[in-house]
């Protein structure tokens, strides 16, 4: 069996990842992709690194012949994204890389991306992407919200805690360390090499990154009850590769098995053994997640640290993952790349 | 079909990037891994990166079953080679990725590695292993030698211009750069993160680089004459990457020609349009080959340039290109693998 | 006045960041430079980038004439400095770089680094080294103690803190990133470029750290109370910067207010304006320190962070800050460099 | 003495380079930035690493009193560099770092820069500011032209070649390396950490890169005859840095005594022993520059390999030394800085 599958948005890096590893998936086939200013031009052109492949050329979205299309991902930015996906056909299965339909309380997505959602019923429509926690839904779902890639990687390390309620649920802190792709190709100041490389620190500080938002909605729900983490990331100096460090409050051998239970039969997920930690490099280019557990000298301390490569499993691995679970393909498929090291 | 391999000397970067290929090689099965040192240990304990495959525990080459074995790979260092590849089972088929049994001449051998060979009937058996101007040899072989890596990324620029005779056989010189991981996982200052990073300096420099063994050896009977070309190496801040320019004299069109023409069938040699040059990023973790060519101003004067990972192409990926070819199997089997960007 | 120093252990990162500070400093001279494996040997061939200055070659300690020497860096491994350090004449002023003389009570000492002080009259007379809290212990002293490089930047973001009695005791969480340099030139395979670059992880995680000795006991001392935190420091591909983020419970204003008022007068030491937060690369080089304050979304909580280098300000800059000290010349002498950016 | 100096387009690496070098120079003062689009703002908002200096904030040009500048140094892009110099005080002593000025002919000028000089009063009147070929003519100079930065590490390799006349001057090939900060802060997807990092490419190949102008123009006056070379320069992941490799036929020990004795007092100019070559790391952040030979297996055939950094000797070190032979100073006021290392 093979399946078409359309990717828009595919000059940015989430869309190269896709094409990246459909290029060895056993039964997806790409049958289009758009740019909407890159239009008319070959992928190989917009990145060399595909150009052993045989493409269709970048088109304009207008383009594209839908109803060849078994399922659609669309890697574009938020808030594109409600309106292009409005436009698509409505029985068209779709993967949304944005965070346009993450979040299921509009007052929270207006909070959160500063104006009113567009697309309301859509929005009540999708289900959220996070596949290891809404594997049933996903595999009815038409229309899937790709999880923010820290997002995932906090809730890796927390969600089984909060559901095992092993866990002091008003103190938790976590630390996480992003590589500088999940910013994407936008020419920024902060993304240049002379002013990242060599050097590490925090952004979106105090409680005001956006996947906080995700994290409210998720945890709440896991819970529930509210409940508020704190969180900052950093940029480091590295493409790849997400590290997130939770601290919690909760007997760490507790924390630890309430981990390796709740992940033993997910193909992706890995829990190391007690006390030991996971490196990004490990994960790096892969749909893998390492997660580690140690306690602290302090009693009732424990730290969780989740891995896992932000472009990968936490956005374009995690899609297609999806995908596959939607279009009732085996849901590893195109997905046990070891990762690259060193 | 499903053949078994056995790894000798897995503990290092090419063993390790032997066993990320074949993670996902269709026919290929990892029967046994070996690593003295760290015998007993498990392969996801020396790389983590790896902790996810089924994979068998290292031993020592005495304990490995090779009534069991298809094809072995030996990824030891030089000299270690002959020795451990005397003692294997004399029909057992072989693709050494070290030095051993590159040099068809004991003389050049030990001239360019100190000592004398002590397996001369082993070398006589061997088959250069350039998958694309060896092939044949190679499908008939039981012994194939894997090249240099840094010889390998010279030859697939130059090969193709000294049969054509297109270009000045007097003057030809190669400047290369390199990452590090080309220089193994030793404990040697200058590959310590703080020596290396944010800085860049030849190494072997002056005619003293051991792959001018093979590209004399090589380029002496393709010309079917003496050539000798200067090369000098230089050590990147990177991982994994080759970059080679070759300064030839010679019509840059012609030059071009030749190169797309040799390669023109090639499933992982990619000539590009003449005047545009590749990157190591746009190959990296990959089996691919970039190629370009470009004009001087002073008319008569070319510049080729040829990319790859020194890792896969450049040793680990040739090398399994290679043993399809031994066992019968597809030659692009398990090496379709898209390169990683970013 | 020129005054002179030996540099014991000139052959490590600490030795070297000595050579190139003094290298400007206005009143210091090197009178002498000691490496034990690499006596005979010039500075410039065991540090090219030191080649142009006029330097003493390296020599055995037991050769060096410290009755022309007014101060004597000592740049060595711990438990070695103990030994060496009991040798030298008994009113020479010392500046020792080792963990040997920080921890004041010997059980401390030696459960944290193992095995029995052996200097114990010493280790009585040494001042802890934090200049900006012992400056005028420091001035009187004989033996200084340097402190821990993540020590210092911790110290630097928690004793106002602390002393100002505006935060949680029971409740301090800090989170560390640092550049491979703090490792020192040692050949570990962790260290290396190929197993460091483009990734992060966590290591002495768990409450392990040794500087937790000397948070242990500066801030009990500080606090008039037992006090401890929890500490995980995480190694970044870079060479050089700490990045301390310091998670307290109390009002995010009085935090800053504290930390600003305690650093007004401090010549190195930089509060930034509430909410900016520091970068490593800010200070990368210098003797600087950057700390910035921020309040999270959960109300009477709060981070602070602080950035210097570990070479500079937390290891050899710091060392000279107190041999100016010790030695009557203006504290700030040779120590304002601006740092390199990019 | 103390001399007041303006820089003009403060906001760009090499206008932070000549602040953190004169931050440390003992005669210089600031008394101008200019920062057309930032003006206004104050230089540690821009330039966050020069917080802990007082310095003038940003201001527009037209809002400098020159009457009070001793020196002024422009940093704008080229182009823009005539216009405003055009408009400056006749009198007052410039040194600029773009490439408006540094081509005697505006044929020449126009052919490398896309169009016609508009202030060719002002280019006669410039003197190239090579230093240690230039240096009477600099100290009586009132506009001085900075050099390419890949054009002054060619030339400190080849310049006492061809004036010795021990090399073939028809075959010389200059392969070079460089760091990305010699393309400025400028926001291109190419300069991007996650295009960067991991990967080396060759650019402006082919004989197309203007610094091509810079050689033939000082080449020729060298030679007495035209002189034309190869050049290909190539993009590394490091922020600072240039390596050049200069291919030449010539007798290797004579090629390095022609640099050897040109350099001898040379303050910044270090010929290594013959056969040592050097690494840009070496000389990172500094003005020295350290020059190599060795020679090839093919006799007859030499390298030389020249590294310095880009914005220090590169551009705005080599501008402070203009500058202060200019203004009488010592000349290599505030330039002895050691490098940074690691």
């Amino acid at each position: 069996m093979t399946l078409s599958v359309a990717i828009l948005g595919a000059s940015g890096y989430t869309g190269a990842e896709l094409v990246r590893l459909i290029a060895t998936h056993p039964e997806l086939r790409i049958a289009a992709l758009t740019g909407d200013r890159k239009a008319g031009m070959s992928m190989g052109d917009v990145f060399p690194f595909l150009r052993h492949m045989s493409l269709p050329d970048l088109e304009k979205i207008e383009d594209v012949d839908f109803a060849k299309v078994d399922l659609c991902f669309c890697a574009l930015p938020h808030a594109t994204s409600q309106a292009v996906i409005s436009a698509l056909p409505r029985d068209l299965k779709i993967v949304d890389l944005s965070a346009d339909f993450r979040l299921r309380d509009p007052a929270e997505y207006e909070k959160w991306y500063g104006k009113p959602h567009a697309a309301l019923e859509l929005q009540k429509e999708a289900v959220y992407g996070l596949t290891e926690f809404y594997r049933d839904d996903i595999r009815e779902a038409r229309l899937v919200a790709g999880t923010g890639c820290n997002a995932a990687t906090g809730q890796y390390a927390l969600r089984p805690l909060i559901e095992a309620g092993v866990i002091d649920l008003d103190d938790i802190l976590i630390d996480l360390k992003a590589g500088v792709s999940g910013a994407g190709r936008s020419l920024k100041e902060p993304n240049l090499h002379a002013e990242l490389s060599e050097g590490a620190h925090p952004y979106s500080a105090g409680g005001t990154h956006r996947h906080l938002g995700e994290f409210d909605q998720e945890f709440s729900r896991a819970a529930g009850r509210p409940v508020r983490v704190q969180f900052t990331p950093h940029l480091l100096p590295m493409n790849r590769g997400i590290l997130a460090n939770v601290y919690v409050k909760g007997d760490p051998q507790a924390v630890h098995r309430a981990l390796a239970e709740r992940y033993a039969a997910e193909p992706f997920l890995h829990v190391l053994p007690f006390g030991a930690l996971p490196s990004t490099r490990h994960v790096r280019g892969s749909n893998y997640v390492h997660i580690g557990v140690i306690g602290d000298r302090i009693p009732g301390r424990a730290m969780v640290v989740a891995a896992l490569d932000n472009l990968a499993k936490g956005s374009s691995g995690q899609a297609i993952q999806n995908a596959n679970l939607m279009l009732g393909v085996e849901e590893t498929a195109g997905l046990t790349l070891a990762p690259v090291f060193p």
